[in-house]
């Protein structure tokens, strides 16, 4: 993309509406606008990250072998009576009257229509296991929203469920989304943390949250700092595998980790001194198990091979997709701003011209960013004509991870810099080469 | 995909309450379930063609050079208010008060959404030419929602918005639209016809419906026969281009074609009598300049290049994604179920096992399976144990285009069978030269 034909509304001023840094940094760097309280629209920039986090968790979801569908945004309040939560869910359910006056609502999840769809199609043990998903828009009417995406009214929120036979099969849905998680997040550059929490309205006794490490975290969280060096890494996983999926939860989850709601003293002070940890977390997705919760009330059952009528075992899995981009802000930037790590930066990288218009910095420029979307990267080339303190400051604004300078002192000895905006640390080196170097980071070679 | 680990809950009854072909096989191909009254969950096969075409539209706006972004299904009323629409829109438009009794409403457009974003941004004529865009749902309150998707409420829509200095840029973004709208249904093996339309709460003068031909169309549509005959076809254009964009305007809406709004008996007439048709037409996309209509009463403004403050000129363009699905399917089907076009098919190709459990047949669909998948493709292989009749009924009913059939009697001539959806004519081959086919039918080469 280059910058000239791009909308990157940047801003000078720090807005003075946002209290946090991914919530000034989203705003500075032109990702998010207000369009009222708690509710975003999301300019190209956030967009592309937007959509980045969204292709990621596709992928995962894939890989464990869960089924991506859509549910509408607007349900009607019939299902939510059936289940008897209509009234359970109070002012934070945008509730409204359609022109028949029919009572309808914008979900703020979908156990109850999942269900439906289940028990309408489904009939049989042998259609088991299942587990449906989907990335949607949710509504919750928060009081105060704040915190700019990280608490915001409408929000994209990945939701799945399970529906298994039995207790076993359903914790073994649990512990495949735990595992599918902790690779989703480690491949969107956090490290997520899983904890024993609560459920909430959801309901159910197993749960976990994960939360990212972060001053702003809106929860208390303890921990073993053993927890912290745990890698998913590599590794590969069968997902049909029980054992397997059962010693990585066993493996993350040993360890004392709980947020404050279900923090146990007596518990943690257990664990050696030295490695007892008090901080804040952000949340950013929860697992479920909860049974029989809305299967039994709703008729949501299967023949078994007996021939018996039993109600299925579900879960519901999430991911706060909207707020991932806040909780990624949250760890990883710097005075100048954000700092995208590689997984899900909007741009693979910044090429800076130092001298627009000039023939040779302009060749250049044009020819690194022939090769690079060649390559099938998506570089951001700023051809505009500000001076070179503006471009830089607006990269590092952005955040993307690298950042190729070109400028006509640099082309007479042959070279242009590579900088890593993690570090700062610069490098010379001839453009061609640059170019490979990029490769190599995404995992592609040059050729 | 495989099918025993797929959700794809086909219906052999007819559901009484769908009246035309293509909500009857949405229901029964398994493809979507009502929600409530006009509202529907996407199952997984019905959300695999959305994305489809979804993403087919982003390609060709990409292409267009138009930027994705995206835009809250909730609004303030406030903007509405400032535009004059809200109490225009009517009973259609969705209204709700949120905890703080603030009026809001569910988007059925964005335009003044889309012109705060710009003239908060904005204010340079330097910045233009621009053009925004999103898919995004969006919902309109129909007295009597009916014919499935093709008249949802809740909808799925690509809404795009130009912003220009002068009306000539603001014609070309128009005549932009216009080209890369034709690439966009010929891609999804659509024939949309561009037609004189009347712009109705849009506003504006110059506007143009795309109109798929089929005679569950909602509209009656007059043209003269040579326009059917156009192709857009593998053309390339420069988007920057204002001639070749015009010549392609011209070429494609020069000859009679409108809609039962716009109609003219004497203009008609004078076609030949013999080209003269009367049809019925599905609108599956609408483009519309309106020029100041909205940055005038909303102040938005850039300085051109005399110092002058101007109110942009603007232009806003639609693609009923949702209804597409429906539209494709009228146009392309026969008594056995649906027929998809190549670009937006759920799975490229079905693989029928006649004997699962058959060691060599099982065999050699694992075999076709994977060298598909290792082109890239996505194979849906039905390796259940239903009987062969019950397996290609299925096939036949969701609609790929291509199905290969392996049954042991063939392999032991060293063979399967390859046969077209569209044509029902089969062909025996190698499985190697079949996989060898198919990846040619998808402008893969299989090495």
């Amino acid at each position: 993309m280059r910058l000239s034909r791009y909308f990157l509304p940047v801003l000078k001023e720090t807005p003075s509406e946002a209290q946090i840094v991914s919530h000034r940094y989203m705003l500075r760097a032109g990702m998010i606008k207000q369009a009222s309280a708690g509710i975003y629209s999301w300019l190209p920039l956030g967009y592309r990250v937007l959509r980045n986090i969204e292709n990621i968790i596709h992928e995962e979801q894939a890989r464990a072998g869960h089924i991506p569908m859509l549910m509408p945004t607007l349900q009607s309040a019939d299902l939510w009576r059936e289940s008897g939560r209509y009234d359970d869910y109070g002012a934070e359910m945008l509730r409204m009257k359609d022109r028949h006056e029919r009572d309808m609502l914008f979900t703020p999840t979908a156990e109850e229509l999942i269900t439906d769809i289940f028990r309408a199609h489904v009939s049989s043990y042998r259609d088991l296991p299942l587990t449906l998903y989907q990335i949607q828009w949710k509504f919750r009417d928060e009081v105060r929203p704040r915190f700019g995406v990280m608490r915001g009214r409408e929000f994209y929120m990945k939701d799945g469920y399970n529906f298994d036979l039995t207790y076993e099969d359903a914790m073994h849905a649990y512990n495949r989304h735990l595992v599918s998680y902790l690779r989703t997040y480690e491949r969107m550059g956090l490290q997520a943390i899983p904890m024993r929490a609560d459920s909430g309205p959801i309901g159910g006794d197993d749960t976990h949250e994960f939360l990212v490490l972060a001053e702003t975290g809106e929860s208390e969280v303890f921990y073993d700092s053993e927890i912290t060096e745990l890698k998913f890494g590599s590794r590969e996983i069968d997902y049909d595998s029980k054992e397997q999926c059962q010693a990585v939860l066993e493996e993350f989850t040993s360890r004392y980790a709980r947020t404050d709601e279900t923090h146990d003293e007596a518990l943690f002070e257990k664990i050696p001194e030295d490695r007892r940890r008090t901080a804040r977390g952000i949340e950013v997705g929860q697992i479920f198990y909860f049974g029989t919760k809305y299967s039994e009330p709703m008729g949501a059952t299967v023949v078994d091979d007996q021939g018996n009528h039993v109600p299925v075992h579900m879960g519901s899995h999430g991911i706060g997709v909207s707020r991932l981009l806040g909780a990624i802000i949250e760890a990883s930037h710097d005075d100048k701003g954000i700092i995208w790590p590689e997984g899900v930066t909007p741009f693979h990288c910044g090429i800076v011209n130092l001298k627009t218009g000039d023939a040779e910095a302009d060749a250049a420029c044009e020819t690194i960013y022939a090769a690079l979307t060649a390559l099938g990267l998506e570089p951001l080339y700023d051809d505009t004509d500000e001076r070179a303190g503006a471009k830089f400051a607006t990269m590092d604004l952005i955040g993307l991870p690298w950042r190729i300078t070109v400028g006509p002192r640099g082309l007479k000895n042959g070279v242009v810099e590579l900088t890593s905006r993690r570090t700062g640390e610069s490098e010379e080196l001839p453009p061609e080469q640059a170019v490979k170097r990029i490769a190599a980071i995404y995992g592609l070679t040059s050729e």
